[in-house]
């Protein structure tokens, strides 16, 4: 028995160098599959037009088990010694795959506040660009367990910072109009800020891909 | 005499490995001090419904102190070798506290710009609140010293958690409200902004209260 | 030959050990150069209250090549074992500096999708204060690369500070002048983002100045 040999004290510390069974991977893929969850919900509620009772809590919802998973991907980080890449990449991704869920709630609750209803088709546009990053995120995610898969990361990455550039053309055409065509200046302040959020979600996309690129060139 | 053993270097050198007696925990007692002051004198502002020029000093000048001290705890942990918890949670901690101080400044110079003055009873709700989570925060802080206050602290991180979600629906109310009512764009610009700054402290405690919590996990 | 002695493993490890002849001062030289371009871009623009095509595509080259070069910076750091300052600040030196060339960016970009035209005297004087205050950083990184500069480098550090107060002050009296004088909510809402931009163009400029402090702090 080992414990007669080490002090309790001893263990604990000892326990810390060992590698743990603790599989980081597994939680991440957890994380980035709320995000794609929230990202088809919201897509939901661009293409009916209505924010029911019942999407808004499943975003909601969502945004909850975003933050416990976070929480203890971050705790489980403190408690670890051995990780599969550097601690401080593990914090931001699992920070930043937060602020990706978060932001569909804020994009969902300024729609709900400011009682939008009714399709908007750039909204539509933006909810699909938005979902086709948020899916590439996660194959992405799906891919980091196993560096072979090196190139189709990278390609996922590329993939991601278009989906972005295309993100802000769509929220310029979209302002550009807004201000050019729409006269009530109470309309202009809401939809200023609902696009200005949905391309902040591929913003955050965007940070994820440098997050996920960063990981590889350190593996390199 | 050391110094016939050791060249000036050397002593250098040593004097950074060695645990010296610079005390984090009474800077971080001063600068929490300053955002529960600055707490306090917007809470008379929102009540009194008069932003006069000597509480808007005072505003300022906490926050000039509040520089000063995050400064000095900034610099002291560069040229600190053993301090008395991760590097970077008393640099982060430093940080966000300074961020709490900051954004009184901030909505207190909108107020000053925007000629806000009467009192709102949302706001003054909203100082409240405020109030009680920096309060909150202060007392984690104090109790950051002693490891044996764990369950106090974390019932502290609790409370500051709670007060967050109350400020957010405070805000989404304020804002709906505001959305309805208020038929002069001009005002809405202003009072939108004001609310979401307010929510925004709370944010700022609740970020204060994440570092704290990462710091008793890994003291564990 | 050392190849006779270690694996290509070995020597890839050993390789990360040694000094390596990358050169990070030139790197960040080359990087505030496109800062200071893009600040002198965006004076013309507001001197002359036209934002031709020219100008706006010299602006978005100058934020590709700032992408680029911050890429770079990273990609070397993260294969780079002995570096001249600490990683963590040579990592967010780069993006900081990277956030100051995206900011003329986010600025202009807003002038044309408002589609702002017009000399703007307010505008004019933000240009000025700003290019004084990139033209200072950059005095500041081109000393970084030696140590004895201490002196002249707190100097650009406390100047750029100067500046930023200097921001303040003129953003606030702008946007009190807005809300006294203006009339029309929409251009309100335009110019109340635009002087905002042109003021947080400082603040990242003073962020900058920050890290330059933290690096002499740890090297004395």
């Amino acid at each position: 028995m080992i414990s007669f040999f080490f002090s309790a004290e001893e263990l604990k510390l000892l326990r810390k160098f060992l590698p743990n069974n603790f599989d980081f991977f597994e939680l991440f893929e957890k994380q980035v599959g709320y995000a794609v969850d929230a990202a088809s919900t919201f897509r939901t509620i661009a293409e009916t037009g209505i924010l029911t009772e019942n999407l808004y809590n499943k975003i909601q919802s969502l945004e909850h088990q975003g933050d416990e998973i976070t929480h203890t991907i971050i705790n489980e980080l403190n408690k670890t010694f051995i990780t599969p890449f550097d601690r401080e990449d593990i914090y931001n991704l699992a920070k930043e795959l937060d602020d990706v869920i978060d932001m569909f709630n804020t994009i969902t609750n300024r729609m709900r506040v400011y009682k939008i209803s009714g399709v908007n088709p750039i909204l539509v546009e933006f909810a699909s660009v938005i979902q086709d990053s948020v899916k590439t995120v996660q194959s992405a995610i799906v891919c980091l367990r196993n560096v072979k898969q090196h190139g189709s990361i990278m390609d996922s990455c590329v993939e991601i910072n278009r989906l972005e550039n295309v993100g802000d053309t769509m929220r310029d055409k979209a302002l550009g109009e807004l201000f050019d065509k729409e006269k009530d200046p109470i309309a202009i302040i809401k939809w200023k800020e609902i696009y200005t959020d949905a391309e902040t979600i591929l913003d955050i996309c965007e940070d994820v891909a440098h997050i996920i690129e960063t990981i590889l060139v350190k593996q390199a």
